[in-house]
């Protein structure tokens, strides 16, 4: 329990909250350490648990009854995921790990009582939300109106700022991406997503070997993303 | 001022909600009675005010850097508008007028004064941020993987649901719908709404006068959004 006290103490998020906020969610949460592609849960079901995420990376998505998949986002440290069952209803969307992940599980109940005793931490529950909205909000505004290679051109670029580090003017992104993983996240088929992406390696974009991408040109690959 | 604490009085959303937290609406809040296409605010402005419909209906939407318009939610009745503000960033979408709207301006500071006061107030936002941000999970996914006709069928269907009145069998929509906000509902082009809905009218699914669409057949509509 002191352990983990430590690293959430040490959270950006947590900077304005009280001593005691973090004392009651290092002794009430569960920590579970998760291996690649683990279900945490599935759209529709009825959990009511909040999740931190405290280190890897997690896939929230959302699936048709046909049982395609469209990956909404990909979270990871120091976000809150699940806050939306505050009001009680069923998940709506699924949660699976995308690369080792550990997280913090807290009952709903326990995330109340300290959104009433914390008001600062009751505001960052509402900062996650807005964060999630506004982001949904711009994905509809793409999927809405951008064409797919725009769309392709944009979730690349995107996913080099943020899950990408530069080394000698390239940015590398750090998440292993099969085509099918690309094309879930913009809506599209994994033809289009394979189709552009030799197209942008062509012309001296990007570079892709075992499931990476290497971005030579952020610039050069933003123009496309317009 | 009294006037007012009696609508409120009266929301179904209020009713958990303290007498002081209706009194401190009344006396903040400032009441606008708003024109057709009156526009609101932009996308990207800084206003720090929560909006809450007392009466009309009122269009969340998005536009591309192009001027391309995404409509988002058309919203009525007893919901808030723009509490993703309370981050403290600027609008991530616009706001205007469908049909004559009554709405409550707060500012943000009246609003977080309430939710720290009020926890059942508290709640309430905290659910408009969820029910919005369920909605937006279900427009990415229908938007990522649904075909345009499904995605049009889908959104007739959801207006007739959320917007509907019956008469004889029929659902009449209540609305003023041009083909141009169907279109930019469904983020597709005008082309492909008229000629969709000139053919499930030849299906004898719906029929449509002046802008506004009845429907014959839900259920056959319902077969077209799968």
């Amino acid at each position: 329990m002191d352990k983990i006290y430590r690293i959430l103490k040490h959270m950006e998020i947590f900077r304005t909250v009280k001593k005691e906020t973090l004392q009651y969610i290092a002794q009430k949460g569960v920590v579970k350490n998760l291996k690649n592609d683990s279900i945490i849960y599935l759209d529709g079901e009825n959990i009511n648990k909040i999740y931190l995420v405290l280190d890897g990376k997690v896939i929230i998505s959302k699936s048709s009854k046909f049982g395609e998949e469209k990956i909404i986002y990909i979270m990871e440290k120091e976000k809150f995921i699940n806050e939306e069952c505050i009001d009680n209803k069923s998940t709506s969307t699924s949660l699976k790990v995308m690369k080792e992940a550990t997280l913090i599980v807290l009952c709903k109940e326990d995330v109340l009582f300290l959104m009433e005793n914390d008001f600062n931490f009751n505001l960052l529950i509402i900062n996650s939300m807005s964060s999630k909205l506004r982001r949904a909000y711009r994905q509809i505004l793409n999927l809405g109106l951008k064409k797919i290679n725009n769309r392709i051109a944009s979730k690349i670029w995107k996913l080099g700022r943020d899950h990408g580090y530069e080394i000698e003017g390239n940015v590398h992104i750090d998440l292993d991406l099969s085509k099918s993983q690309i094309a879930s996240m913009v809506g599209c088929t994994r033809e289009s997503v394979s189709r552009f992406l030799t197209k942008i390696e062509n012309e001296g974009i990007i570079s892709q070997s075992n499931q990476k991408i290497r971005i030579l040109d952020m610039k050069k690959l933003e123009k496309y993303n317009e």
